[in-house]
């Protein structure tokens, strides 16, 4: 079964008791990050025990040399990997000389991991008995700052507690990291300059090859009763590492504390040359407010972020700890500041995946962003990829396109394809349709159109090209086919004819079509430079509605059904729910090719479509699909509930859509998959949101306007949510008696309730 | 364009002139093997430009660890591969001090290799001037013994030209060596054991891993006019080399040279504890026979290979030198003295394709050692594939077959897989059917049926059972289908009903039922024993006959033609010769997807069913079928032209069969695929004698019959072909005018040509 030693809490994470087996998993489940650096809970003293350490830099990566069994031409020689950055965190210590190490202690008791969601802090405790049989008490706190958010600060407290003990603190930092997945061993990092000044201590390092400029830093000193030692005792100096001691006898029942500063400044913020300088001036900073109201600043920056994000839900602790802690990494993840960042896969908690952006922030994340933050982080969001546009044309111009089409990559950190099995590179390309959605739902959404003729003219017109130039004419058919793709559902490899992916380019070059004449009529200048930049032609356009109109769909009459693909009513059509439950999940039991051939659905597929063009079809249609698919669904992604669950609500199937809920929202915290320990699920965690939103909340944009069709579950008293919604911000409360829906800021708005207007006054 | 520098001759290779840029492709030509060793035509001596360096030793792997982008579940974890040998060929040589070195000597002239192939040897003579400006004349002269095979001679002859000159020569081993296909880097080889014994020295070594014993040994000696010098003048030992120096202070115009043998004994011929002695004795044998007379066994050995395996051609010498260098390779390659032995694509002469066996073996090269050698040979290669039986059925368990499933691994040395792609590992399972094809096709042509209850029974009733478990049922088409494969031509992917792999697969289920029969009724112990064995029973062989009955086989009743798969109608159908010339091959240009969903063939794949399976069709639907396909097939496989060529023929298309045959033959020398410095082809070679014999001579097996339908050329004036044919000798001559059929050793043989019976008198 899934794991279950998470303690339920409303509003914390909390492990109970220590145990080495879950060491790399609480890794994972306890991390921080603060947007633009990320710090899995790794423990600050040393660890002779299994760990997956792992400290990261947004936007700081490397270009590994790719290494496959097999080459196929195409594939990019080099890709941007998130690459494990310098350990800021570290401090070992050694009570009356020998040294702290949680794998070597005799005995430990009271080991106590809590993430605090509210506050945005993480805390450790626990009694040990060392070696030397020496029991102490440890209270380490620490936090990445969301005021000051190049810097994390350390409390790392000891008690000594049968004895008087010299308790030593060497608080360092370390340039000799090394990457789990690192295809040829290869150094990341090179140290350029390594230096200390009084009790702090500065690494210069550039990364090779991409060289980005990092200056890892730190400044600690001692706490004792009333003495405050701020100048160290000793420094260790080597090649790739800096470190300070301080020693202090320490009575027995008496508390020491080391308060440790450190973090990062780089070369995207600073001057090259002046990173040491910026990092002593944030120093500064902390330095003078001290840790206390630091950690201050850091609760009212959760409280504001809590204040717009928030989700409760009353009479079911589970749920309410689920999405907080979903809502709670999102926000760790990405704040929405700076528009070369996004939002990768597992956030800062470890390095699969390797690089950053996938179609999860189109198809995921952009509803949350867009609800929680506001209309220029959303914009942010569509505008990176927009900076991204002549890397995606580049990458399809190598896969033999021509006149500028364009194939955003499977996975991202600078515009360039970050990823090579042929299967997914070159064939799951759904993706290009994921990101003219976004364009699509925000503007649906905010009614910003100025960042079509501005922007997402050009970005509409690339992936038509695309589109175009993929499918071709069968004549056999007598309609246009796409073959050799991959739909979202990974479990099928190199299909013909998904029906997603030929419904979502049929969508995307009407859309685009639509779009060209909307601008043409309402911001000619735009038209013009569009027009001229991309040299469209009538023929090009006269072949895109040729091509929408001709689409091939496969459909089965016999099902009244649209095929997965091609060919999916030859598979031997068992129901998941009659496998064998100890071959779930099926990728980490069945071989590849058994797992092809089966109907096996990873995650949502012709239902993603149903979810995205809703209104394209009835809801009888959407029932008929969903009992058809469902059966199949194994949900092994963790993309997938989120969307049945929303289907499950709006079909009033709430037993199932709760069920889905949970999956979805506890996937990390219960382990579902078994995989927790190399990361988080980041970018489904905005599905979670989903879920609620638009799953329960049954929120909706039809004809402009803001609809809900609100229910809840059954093991729900109540629950309530905000969003953010053009100039207003909207506060929506369901209970088993009904919804209540109130203006908290803004004006008046009219909105549909379960097919009623209402108007709600400010 | 293809190379075109080897010059044509009918029994030699001769490459003339030096050009640094063909350096690697020449390593790969002038290749040498006897069957249990092989060697690149490196260079003896020093040589600092780029060189592919290869000495192989036959049977000696090492499992080195997979290494893939993306693991899929059951990918093994290690697999065999070749690995570069123990040098034993490398001759330091300096001039006056001057190491000679053919990247540095200020002057080239003369350079001429030579690969007799009559003969059995490989000679390079040239004429340098080295930096300190000494005129030199070099004729090194090499070949591995066919009647020693664990022994290589070298003669290397200096003559200086312009000056005296003192010349040094340091004959060594280096057991120093990588591979270049290394996963990891590993080190494969340990030297447990170095040492000397006056000219003799000899290096013990160790596989990592697999504990392959090999001792790698030399003997050297120097002549001067009539002056012997056996003893060194100084000897080198290092860690992992040893050498010996001579030293000859030589006049002007007068030749020195230094004679050197060296090989392998290896403990899978001799106790590991007795490898050196093994060394000794062999060495005794050969320097007591002396370089020249060694060459006349050697000459005497090749004489009775092409005795019987020699095809003529008069009139077209560059078909003439094609075939006999494929002949020449695959009897350098495989001997068929050793059951434990097989035919990799490379033979000795690269390391690509990892492993040694493939279905090329029972596909291509079985009717040629059938044919060329006799009976118990190809005895040997069925025995192979029985002795690894076990390991195919792991495999299949692996990919989570039951019951004594078995599937042969698409590559392998010891009966493991050795490939990693999940598309050819999991999906190209028509491998299977070639495996029990080749069972059917030994006992058709030798008429020894013992084989199948002795060992061929149980190989089938695995593959049968592999087959009945891989097919599904399909509601949809009331059939029996089988999804996700890859068919003979891999520039397809997990299609469904690929139609060859349909076709043999219900073969094979028929054909095992016939077997099964035929032993109940005929060897009625064997059928007890082997049942017993496999635990058979009639449910299973029910389940076979309906799958046989009902498997399905797409068809096209448009184009009246078996469709290569699903949908392949769908495919944008433009003929192959109408591509842009400067994309061909198209696997060098193309990205994976675009060869994915373009309709071209890399080899024959729904033809090769029609050569397998000839007498289930009508010439009409061969015709058809030929036409249908021939058009798509872009022939980047070496495997591709020799079926082709074959059908042409069949089809009294003599024009197209012969451009075919030459493709086929001469493949490597002219390096159609622009690849060959990465070895040789050499399966496909055993492709090239079926063009002819097959092809041309229109050699089948038909109700038991040996039948021939001779065709010629018109570029020939004649060709002639021995066969090995039930204990019997039988040439055939074809001229522009008839042809003529001689028994040369055993008894009269009715045989049909042209349909008629025809007796031949002995």
């Amino acid at each position: 079964m899934n794991q279950d030693y998470i303690q339920s809490h409303p509003w914390s994470i909390i492990e109970d008791g220590f145990d080495k087996e879950r060491i790399k998993s609480s890794e994972s489940l306890f991390s921080l990050g603060n947007g633009v650096m990320g710090q899995r809970a790794n423990f600050e003293e040393s660890y002779s025990g299994p760990t997956f350490q792992g400290s990261y830099i947004g936007g700081v990566y490397y270009p590994d040399k790719t290494r496959v069994g097999w080459w196929k031409n195409g594939y990019p020689e080099y890709f941007a990997k998130v690459i494990n950055a310098p350990n800021w965190i570290g401090i070992d210590v050694s009570i009356d000389g020998e040294p702290l190490d949680l794998a070597t202690c005799t005995h430990i008791k009271n080991f106590k991991r809590e993430l605090n969601m509210k506050e945005g802090w993480y805390r450790r405790n626990f009694v040990a008995t060392t070696p030397n049989n020496i029991e102490i008490e440890v209270v380490a706190t620490r936090f990445l700052s969301l005021s000051h958010n190049e810097v994390g600060a350390i409390q790392f407290e000891i008690t000594p507690m049968n004895t008087d003990a010299e308790i030593v603190f060497k608080p360092y930092i370390d340039a000799g990291i090394t990457n789990e997945d690192s295809n040829w061993d290869d150094k990341f990092w090179n140290t350029t300059n390594i230096g200390s000044n009084k009790n702090r201590a500065f690494i210069e390092s550039l990364t090779m090859k991409t060289h980005f400029n990092v200056c890892t830093f730190m400044q600690a000193h001692l706490v004792y009763g009333n003495t405050i030692k701020e100048t160290p005792d000793s420094l260790n100096k080597e090649e790739l590492a800096i470190g300070f001691g301080f020693s202090q006898k320490t009575n027995k029942g008496e508390k020491v504390s080391l308060i440790k500063y450190g973090g990062y400044t780089v070369d995207r913020n600073h001057d090259a040359n002046k990173l040491m300088e910026a990092a002593n001036s944030v120093l500064d900073e902390v330095s003078s407010l001290g840790f206390d109201r630091l950690l201050e600043e850091q609760k009212k920056a959760w409280a504001a972020i809590w204040e717009m994000s928030d989700i409760t839900i009353e009479g079911d602790i589970k749920a309410q700890q689920g999405i907080r802690f979903n809502i709670f990494q999102l926000n760790q993840t990405y704040t929405g500041t700076d528009s070369r960042l996004n939002i990768g896969p597992k956030g800062f908690t470890g390095e699969k995946y390797g690089g950053s952006t996938y179609w999860d922030t189109e198809a995921y994340c952009l509803p949350f962003y867009m609800a929680t933050k506001n209309q220029e982080v959303a914009r942010k969001l569509l505008k990176y990829r927009y900076n991204h546009l002549d890397k995606a044309m580049e990458n399809a111009e190598k896969l033999g396109f021509t006149k500028g089409a364009a194939l955003y990559p499977m996975v991202t950190m600078n515009g360039e394809e970050c990823h090579n099995e042929w299967e997914i590179t070159f064939e799951e390309i759904h993706r290009n349709g994921a990101i003219a959605y976004a364009i699509y739902n925000y503007t649906r959404y905010t009614e910003d159109y100025s960042y079509i003729p501005e922007m997402g003219l050009e970005v509409l017109i690339g992936i038509a090209r695309f589109w175009q130039q993929r499918v071709n004419w069968s004549t056999h058919r007598n309609k246009y086919v796409m073959l050799g793709v991959t739909g979202p559902n990974e479990y099928e490899n190199n299909v013909h004819n998904n029906w997603y992916t030929n419904y979502i380019a049929k969508w995307c070059l009407e859309y685009t079509l639509e779009q060209l004449n909307y601008v043409q009529q309402e911001y000619p200048n735009d038209y013009k430079r569009v027009l001229e930049k991309t040299q469209l032609g009538n023929d090009e356009t006269g072949l895109w509605k040729k091509v929408a109109a001709h689409m091939y769909l496969p459909y089965s009459e016999e099902h009244g059904v649209y095929l997965q693909q091609d060919g999916f009513l030859d598979k031997d059509l068992v129901p998941a729910a009659k496998l064998n439950k100890k071959e779930r999940p099926i990728n980490q039991h069945w071989s590849w090719d058994r797992i092809l051939r089966s109907p096996y659905i990873k995650q949502a597929d012709t239902l993603q479509g149903f979810y995205f063009f809703e209104d394209h079809f009835t809801e009888k249609e959407l029932e008929k699909h969903f009992d058809f698919y469902e059966p199949f669904t194994v949900h092994e992604s963790s993309l997938s509930p989120c969307v049945h669950a929303i289907q499950a609500a709006k079909l009033g199937r709430m037993e199932q859509a709760y069920t889905f809920y949970l999956r979805t929202s506890r996937l990390d915290l219960d382990d579902y998959n078994k995989e927790v320990e190399e990361g988080l699920h980041i970018t489904s965690m905005a599905g979670t949101w989903m879920s609620i939103v638009e799953g329960f909340g049954g929120m909706r944009i039809r004809d402009g306007k803001l609809c809900f069709s609100p229910k809840i579950p059954e093991q729900w008293e109540m629950y309530s949510f905000k969003i953010n919604f053009r100039d207003r911000v909207l506060r929506v409360i369901v209970t088993q008696k009904g919804a209540e829906f109130d203006i908290d800021k803004g004006e008046a708005l009219k909105i549909m309730v379960n097919n009623k207007a209402v108007t709600i006054s400010a």
